[in-house]
Parts: C-alpha cells; structure tokens; sequence
C-alpha cells in the first residue's frame, strides 16, 4: 500500500533534503526510522527538496509498503526512531496514484527576518539578520511584480536542474510584525534557490538601495547575475506543498 | 558610571543564569564580554535569575565602570565577545541609585506548550510538548485565582530563598492560537520554580482531570505536595521587567 505523511524539521544540522554520501540528511533520517517500523528498506519521495539549513513546517512524503501497521504506528514508531530535530506528523493511506512531487498543486515558502540592530540569540536558528531599517510596504509593493507566470532566471541558482524556468505565483505578501519582517510565497513549483534569490532583491528594495519598479526589471531581464544575493538558508521554512481535495489529506496541504 | 544593558538570551545551552563554577552561565559570559569591552572586570545585577534552559527576551541588567564607552560601543563590542545565543540588545547609561533588581516594579514571563499529539521538532527549544488535549479557556478561568496578593507557597520550589511567600500578580493571560497555549504573566516578583509549578498545575485544569476551582484551592492550601509537577524549563521565557518612567529605559522595560 502506498503511505502518505506529513514531516517536520528544523533544518539546522542537517546537509539538506536529500540523500547523501557526505552527511547527514533528512531523508536519509527518514528512510531510517521508517525501514525500522517497516522492517524493510524504504524510499521516500517528497513534495520539495530543501537546502542545508532550510526547515520544514509540512513536508509531505510518500512511500509504499507491503507492511501491515495501523496509521498511529507508523506515526509514532517512526517519530521514536528520529532525531529531536525531525518528527512525523500524520500518515495516511493514499491511491496508488498519489505522488508526493507531481500530485502537488502548489508550494508554500515562509522567509522570516529579524530586522534590528542586534543579531538575533532567541530563535537564532529561524530568522535572518537584516541590520538596517526595511520598509516592509515598499518590499510588499515590488513582490506583486512576481505573480502569474513567468521565466524566472533572474533568481534561479547555476545549479538548478529544472528543465525549464517558468512558474507560475499565486500569492506573495511581505509583512512586518514589530521587529520582524516575514515573506509569504506560494507558488506552483520553484527553481532552486529562488525563493533565497528573490528575498535577497527584495532587501535591496526593502533598504532602499533598489526602486520598488527594480523587481519588475529584474524578472523581465532574465539574468541572475543583476539580481541581489541569495538570501541565507536559516530564514527559510518550507510550509508545505497542497494537494486537491481529492486525495483527501489534511487541511494543511489540501487545496 | 552605572550602565544599564537589555539581554537576550537562548538559555538551552546554559546551566542557567547565575555565575557558576560547573558550567557556562549567562551571567558568566556576559562579565566575560563586557570585561573585555571595560577592559577591566565587571560585575552585573540582573532583575530576574533564571534556571537552566529558561529563555530571555529582555533580561535588564546594570553594572559600574569607569571606562568611557559611547553605548554603541558597549553594544557592539560586547555583542562581538558573546556567543551566538546571547545578545545585548541596548545599552543606556543611568542614574547611580538605579538597581536592575530592587527598582523593578514587576516581571513578566510567557510559558509557550505545543499542545498536539506528536513532539515538536521545530522550536523545540522554546517549547514545552502537551500530547492531550488542552481546554486552554478552562485554564484561563483558573489562572484567574492568582490574580492579587497571595501567599504562593504551593508553587513554591523547597530551593526557594525568598524572605517570604507573599507576591502580588498583576495579570494572567492563557490563550490558544492554532497548536498552542501560551500563559503570560506578570507580578512584581516570582518565588523560585513559580512559574513552571503555576503551569504544572493549569496542565492538570486544562486535561480536564481537575476542577476549575481547583487553582483557587491550591493556593489557598499553600502546600506545595498537593499541587502539579514543575513544568519543564524550555516552554519558559522571561520577558523582562519593567522599571518606572523616571528612570527612562527603552519602551519595553518601562511602565
């Protein structure tokens, strides 16, 4: 049977998503735990691979499996056999046809700043430092320049393995709650890097060195290389992917 | 002159605030930094102590010195000499009869539990984990007992070195938003373990096995041996003091 599950982790010590030789990853921790419940070795897909350093508020996984468990087993097994820093939230039985990467409709990314003088010591591992003043409303105005669809090269990381460069965003909002600066992004997929590129624009216009018109010129240019700079890891969280009602998943990730 | 600072601090990783000789404290790594800014050493008085693990988001703290610093340089420099989870959020010269202890009129504290049935893995180090559910109005209503002049034996620790069990609170707030309940309090002073005891006990009200009424009794009896068990460190953060007007401190620390 094909099993759904909703996974949350603080990014921080781990080299990213995905599988590797050189250290430690989430899904590498994942298979692990779930290879144990399972009592045989399972793969998972996901909705959104993150960076290193990059947190997930509601990543969703599917795996299949010929093991018999009930949906608290899975949750709980698999939760007592994974580092503090990862947890499972839910597991559900889904379709054959569920796949965690291409049934989404959509994707949501948080980008939180703390914007301050002083560098953040309280949930240092969740924000971005940005010392000089941002207006949020000027960084809010010039990210509606990024909604519908678009060839977004200018913030699309070298490394980027996407075979093509055009998404489509449904919402963006930048806002400022005392001291912090939070982006809201949802769209139907991203390249690599993009959401870190498009923050480290916007803090340019946000501090005013950038007019707010300067986003819309840098999508319609097409080249990184005018962009600003990637905006570090530790402000990032992926919130979740959502799915059609249909597939009848939780709240959080359906449409 | 007397310098008066506000720190903020990720107490996960210290043994608490008081200077110790078996492990790193937040009060040991300051003087250790403001020392070398001073260039002499340096002794500070906080307005509250708090235990291993407990948070701060504006600890106030003065100190003397000779040493001609403008206050960003105090900032700055000590900023520089502290480890990731501290910060010195600004520094204020005051008057010589200024105390951060003996003139604060009161403190506040906040207790943030994620109340869902699978452990955090994000915040982790800022909350406390509550599995059943949680009638967060209940424990609201109950909190409400403590309001005023008590004697609060019954959440005092058997450590506790107060002259006496009497203390005033000024407000107590728990509300619900999403996966969690947050207490906030404030009194013009705390018994040792208060807090974390009050908390242990409201846990009880809000999984349904006490009565509403049972806070008002508990109180009433001031035998700590009937009351909850001492809520874990992490889910506590001291928010700060507050001082007078006169002594004109940042917005956050006056009344």
């Amino acid at each position: 049977m094909r099993i759904a599950l909703g996974i949350e982790y603080d990014g921080t010590d781990f080299f990213g998503w995905q599988r590797l030789k050189e250290g430690p990853s989430v899904q590498g921790r994942l298979e692990q735990a779930l290879s144990r419940v399972a009592d045989h070795p399972v793969e998972v897909s996901c909705a959104g691979r993150t960076d290193a350093g990059v947190h997930g508020r509601c990543q969703v996984v599917h795996f299949d499996t010929p093991a018999q468990r009930d949906m608290r087993g899975w949750v709980l097994g698999s939760c007592s056999n994974l580092p503090d820093s990862m947890a499972v939230l839910w597991a559900q039985p889904v379709a054959d046809d569920f796949h965690a990467r291409y049934a989404a409709r959509s994707r949501r990314y948080r980008y939180r700043i703390l914007n301050r003088p002083v560098r953040a010591a309280l949930e240092a591992r969740y924000v971005t430092w940005e010392r000089l003043p941002l207006d949020a409303e000027r960084m809010h105005q010039a990210a509606q320049a990024l909604l519908g669809l678009h060839d977004f090269s200018a913030f699309r990381a070298l490394s980027c393995q996407a075979k093509h460069p055009h998404r489509t965003v449904l919402s963006v909002d930048v806002r400022r709650d005392g001291e912090y600066v939070t982006l809201e992004i949802e769209a139907n997929g991203f390249l690599h890097h993009m959401v870190r590129n498009i923050v480290g624009s916007l803090l340019l216009v946000g501090r005013g060195e950038r007019a707010v018109e300067w986003m819309a010129e840098l999508l319609a240019g097409c080249d990184r290389q005018v962009a600003g700079p990637t905006g570090p890891a530790s402000g990032l969280t992926f919130v979740g992917p959502r799915y059609e009602a249909r597939w009848g998943l939780p709240p959080e990730v359906s449409q």
